[in-house]
């Protein structure tokens, strides 16, 4: 089976248990879950039975300890994870707000996630992954995006491929090198995995067809439309697939479109049709929403056999 | 008045709600609660009423706000204040294990605490100043120890004042430059404040008297040993004094050092008898321990006056 390895930050993610606006007064808190996108995604992957490796690095605390044993538990190598003795592990602090969108106190780019290197341990962990996936939010340093770049090469050279999620809220886009380091990822990825209005960061083109028709003229094999509870769209040169969101009860949407992402890659590199992987990301992402906490939703290939049977009623796949 | 500066980190703490080991799974947490040694010490100063200024660094984020609000309440200078537009807010995750003591995880050397500068803001407020408090923690980079030493040397020239608070574990003294530090404030200051065996860090002395007898030839005008709940002692050139310690239901014992010190640094710098200040400070001390949180239980002069009129028959003063 082919090997996916991914790049950036490990968290732990501290909710508030109430909803309201900010930090601004003590409130209920839990945490710390394991978490950080790339860490989401490649944990997934590995539930779902992927061989995964993830480049990064945390802080020698209880922190780092909490997502090692986590990833190692769920079978992701960390051999290329460092551990460094003088930064803490990155943090996010998220509450929701009534009206569902999310507040965060972050600790990202100056904590240990901001130290991952291409070490001897790292690139031996490269040298045998057949597969890169990126995400924009690992993108935050000008010598992290030379990580990340370095390693499409070497991937690329061994014959590999590369998936690319934006992942990325426009505004943020304006970071120095962050817009460039995303084109040249959008460029040079096999699957591109857009959410939402991320469709069109790349595109001249304003609406739907046209922005599909530009990618794939990109030399993209693959585009994968993520559209939240609404589900998610296929294209590639042959093909255009829709998939249905499946209705479960939200507890928490963090780390869902890691998960789908993660689950559909998997699929993906074991050659299923695009209308399975399609269906098994959907049930992962839908899964990922019913758990408190980033990673927890995590599920495994049976585990989403039994929901998929459970919902062929409703969406037949 | 006397005004008081102080110099280092300001925090934010969270902290765990049930007893436990460490922070490997989540758990339930409350925060973020104002805090930081210094911050601690100048909130309570200032409740106290003393015009109090801290001079440190903060996240452009809700828990450098969360701090600030708190400080400009209660009546703190915080023009010496920088916020760091790049940096987090430091942090101080704390549970309590069943005996008692406290496991950590740590966000201060690498958050924007580091970034305290002596700017134009800073040097204003230095040179409004009075009277320098330094606490050991403040001293975990050689950067912050030079600021801290020029303070030393500007407020001596203007015939200012000196605290010391060692407040370290002695294992930790063994950070480049700290020990030293630590040992030319000591022998700097008028004012030596340590707790427990902290009161043998720079003597030869392996005994009380002895210790005392050593201090007090350096140079150091008074000493005031504190001994948590058993409360604390004063020895001068002429005096040696005894203050019980109060009978409260502990909450949680974060903080009270910084508070005692504070009330009794406060009370000494308005020429009250050392009896009184001890009194005073045990009150400080004593209070806040009723309360969770850090910066919490800092307690205005009539809240002491009023704890001690409940508690005079107990402890006559």
């Amino acid at each position: 089976m082919k090997s996916i390895l991914t790049i950036g930050e490990i968290l732990v993610e501290i909710m508030a248990t109430d909803k309201g606006d900010g930090f601004l007064e003590p409130v209920s808190l839990v945490g710390p879950f394991p978490s950080g996108a790339p860490a989401i995604f490649i944990d997934q992957a590995a539930r779902f039975g992927q061989p995964s490796a993830i480049i990064s690095c945390v802080g020698d605390d209880d922190f780092g300890r909490v997502n090692l044993d986590r990833l190692r538990r769920d079978g992701v190598n960390v051999e290329g994870v460092r551990i460094d003795p003088e930064m803490a592990t990155g943090s996010a602090f998220v509450r929701y707000r009534p009206d569902g969108s999310r507040s965060f106190v972050f600790n990202i780019k100056h904590s240990a996630s901001g130290q991952l290197a291409l070490d001897g341990a790292a690139r031996a962990v490269l040298s045998r992954s057949d597969h890169l996936h990126v995400m924009g939010t690992a993108l935050f340093s000008p010598r992290i995006i030379d990580i990340v770049l370095d390693c499409v090469v070497a991937i690329r050279a061994r014959g590999g491929t590369i998936s690319f999620d934006p992942n990325l809220r426009p505004e943020i886009l304006n970071l120095p090198g962050l817009r460039q380091a995303c084109e040249t990822l959008f460029r040079r990825c096999d699957l591109y995995l857009p959410s939402g209005t991320e469709l069109y960061l790349f595109t001249d083109a304003k609406e739907e067809k046209a922005a599909i028709a530009e990618i794939l003229g990109h030399g993209v094999q693959a585009i994968v439309h993520k559209r939240g509870a609404n589900g998610a769209c296929y294209f590639d040169a042959a093909a255009h697939l829709q998939q249905p969101g499946f209705q479960v009860d939200e507890v928490d949407p963090t780390g869902a479109g890691d998960c789908f992402g993660a689950t559909f890659v998997s699929c993906w590199l074991r050659d299923m049709p695009p209308s399975l992987c399609l269906a098994y990301a959907a049930a992962s992402g839908a899964l990922a929403v019913t758990r408190q906490g980033p990673m927890e939703g995590a599920a495994s290939q049976g585990d989403l056999d039994a929901f998929l049977a459970a919902h062929s009623q409703k969406h037949p796949s």
